[in-house]
């Protein structure tokens, strides 16, 4: 164990706790006190962490994630539907409370659009709550799905699903399609933050910087 | 106070809360034990509802963008900067620690996109943690940003600058600022949600839903 403590940089207390909370498999036991961990072992101890540590996940619905990711023949829609609820697993998405135009807004975009979507899409309700959410404050000027954020969400899809479309086997691919999906959302905020300095740059030309412009990577 | 709470839905502690934590003003004294509170405080009871509860803002956070919005003659490009930081406050936009492909993807990616952004932009920390921990895992096929995701970033942020570009005073357009950047996250991770389920039955039609079928609105 304190070999993969060093190999991965998770401390022992930690990995204990992963074997206990059943997100990590036991080790071949090789004496009393003595365990045997791989590669395999490595893997998964990384993938655990990047779910809780960046994508936010609690640890039950990490379980629940590896679960799938362990279940053998599960399709892979099967898995990317289980990952996409995982991470939709926070208030936003929640049944909506109270009355508001979001419902209604999000109906419109989808139809605009041509999506087809279960009425239990999580995003659904994530997209009507904050739509809601803006009535309710008169913000007039963000009071529907701009064809632009209906767009880029569609671009986003297809990004997320290139990698699963290339095929490959199950076992090989269900590990990158929960990653992807957990990890995604960070992507796509960051990203959106880059590209908003730019715009606004675009724009305004001739505004005070907000930001410190500083020599040097932020590393 | 009764009245504002009725009116707002938002328990009288909470706004007593509120009120200790400078998130909201005082009302006018009416009386040893009367307060008299107007519209300008309903509308401001929901906005810090709105970066709190739907943004996830912290209430120091809160406090900040709250502030930004208070002071007079701010340029908006100033306001949309502390928003931007503000909605930044998480371990995700963090300086990075240990080594990884990211921070030259980043760069890369931002070249491609002949985009222009400064060195401490928190989107390119976020971005480079993402995708050093696709690298740790091997996910190989995640392993830089897309055109996809590249371009949908660019058409959010446009779509975020606008309403900001059609102008208006600084003191109509700020909270509209404020909250479209901080709600902007959850509305795009909701579309996220939306459009991967239509992309997914679109390439894979014959597979297994992974979500239950239901009719009736999930509001």
């Amino acid at each position: 164990m304190g070999e993969l403590s060093a190999a991965t940089g998770v401390p022992v207390p930690t990995i204990k706790y992963y074997l206990r909370e059943n997100l990590l498999p036991a080790g071949d036991r090789t004496g009393p006190n003595q365990a045997s961990y791989d590669a395999a072992h490595v893997r998964r101890l990384r993938l655990i962490r990047a779910l809780l540590d960046v994508g936010g996940l609690s640890v039950t619905t990490a379980r629940q994630v590896i679960t799938a990711v362990d279940t053998p023949d599960l399709p892979l829609s099967w898995i990317f539907g289980v990952a996409q609820h995982a991470v939709s697993d926070t208030t936003l998405y929640e049944p909506l409370d109270g009355d508001g135009p979001g419902v209604a807004l999000v109906d419109e975009a989808i139809d605009r659009m041509g999506w087809h979507v279960h009425d239990d899409n999580p995003g659904r309700r994530g997209a009507a709550r904050v739509l809601n959410t803006y009535a309710a404050l008169g913000a007039d000027d963000l009071a529907e799905i701009s064809d632009g954020y209906a767009r880029a969400a569609e671009l986003i899809a297809r990004a997320d699903l290139a990698a699963v479309a290339q095929g490959g086997s199950v076992s090989d691919m269900s590990e990158t399609v929960v990653i992807g999906t957990v990890l995604g959302d960070a992507l796509v905020a960051s990203l959106r933050r880059i590209a908003q300095e730019h715009v606004s740059f675009e724009l305004f030309p001739d505004a005070v910087a907000p930001v410190k412009s500083q020599k040097g990577r932020s590393s």
